[in-house]
């Protein structure tokens, strides 16, 4: 944690926040702050500043804060991602929002097993969880929005066009095709398929919504992996 | 398991293998293999090729292999790694792996805590475990070589001159630094600090030794996100 992110209910006046949670114990065990120690916070949605610890107890902290800083900027980037695994799920969503990236589809896909639809991990505040934690890993305050769309094909026909509109669209997949472009400045949507790849008739889909294939060479990678580098390389 | 690697010891003929292990599992449990079926496989340091499945029991599994394809081509790289938590260990050796990085030093930092040396994660063939999921997922063949350096200044300053020399040497460092560069053909020399990064102390002694701080952004990466990030970038 290298920013402590702050809700609107933390807040017992505009300049104090109470803690009790998981944050309370992450400054007892892992900062081991005392009274008077000063820490980086943020509040979500807003801000990032700085707090000063006015009394740290058993069960709970009152903090003093004063927000002067823009959270960094985000990704000019929509991200279309077929479902991962639900372990792959959770740390894909930290992934994402610790690289800035505003907006993911979560999206069916031929290869995603159907089971994957059930996990727990896909509830508000499950996927909530982790996108807090990639924030506070990467000092951000800004929540992505995730979007779950369970059929591929009405998404990609009716929806996603709009969506891709005055993008670049790519989708990132193995194969004979261009190498995926470097340090971009425009907006992008991008399509990351599940394991084993998009099937071609995905491909087509994607194709007509405005999205054409590249690939970042012979390595096949795992799903976080490939967001990663695909980000990295394009941004 | 996008590939399936042979070792020596799996052969009984020039072109004939037994498998009994977590590979016969997987082929079993994943792969859903039959008799007559064809799998990509890889021999280790080796060519890779294809594999038909001349019987599948419950307790070993005989194949005819041919091998034809070179393994895809390395990073022009050596990483210099602080020494991550044995979880993230783990799975950075498989990233490694995966994205062709050829020599992997996981060296000591002010910030790399004692407890991690003493992970069993570091025995050679805990080491060698990984690697080879990261080749199997990437679909490569040779396994890179990775060294210990339990002490920092020694090794910065008596044996990481040689190692840099000819290569250009960086260090993924945020700060006030220039942006890393993109798409190099060169060879490179990076290093990548622990959780909180090189105290000033390791990063005079790395600029001595060559290495110029360059930075990814604003965002603090975790080590895995950071290696996949800056490895894309700059090749």
């Amino acid at each position: 944690m290298n920013l402590l992110l702050l809700e609107e209910a933390d807040f017992i006046a505009a300049d104090r926040v109470v803690l009790r949670d998981r944050r309370l114990v992450h400054m007892q065990d892992v900062h081991r702050a005392t009274a008077g120690d000063n820490l980086r916070v943020g509040r979500i949605g807003g801000l990032m500043g700085n707090a000063q610890v006015l009394r740290l107890e058993a069960h709970e902290a009152e903090l003093q804060v004063a927000f002067d800083l823009p959270p960094p900027a985000k990704l000019p980037l929509t991200l279309l991602l077929a479902l991962p695994r639900p372990k792959m799920l959770r740390r894909v969503l930290q992934t994402v929002a610790a690289m800035g990236v505003p907006k993911v589809v979560l999206v069916n896909s031929y290869r995603v097993e159907k089971s994957f639809w059930q996990t727990p991990f896909l509830e508000p505040e499950a996927i909530r969880e982790q996108l807090i934690l990639g924030l506070e890993q990467a000092r951000d305050t800004v929540l992505p929005e995730i979007v779950i769309e369970k059929r591929f094909k009405p998404f990609v026909e009716d929806r996603l066009p709009a969506m891709t509109a005055g993008t670049l669209g790519l989708i990132g997949h193995p194969g004979d095709y261009p190498p995926c472009p470097r340090g971009l400045d425009e907006p992008v949507t991008l399509a990351i398929g599940p394991e084993g790849g998009w099937i071609p008739y995905e491909v087509d889909l994607l194709s007509k919504a405005g999205l054409q294939p590249v690939q970042l060479g012979a390595r096949i990678l795992r799903v976080e992996t490939a967001v990663t580098a695909l980000l990295a390389r394009l941004f």
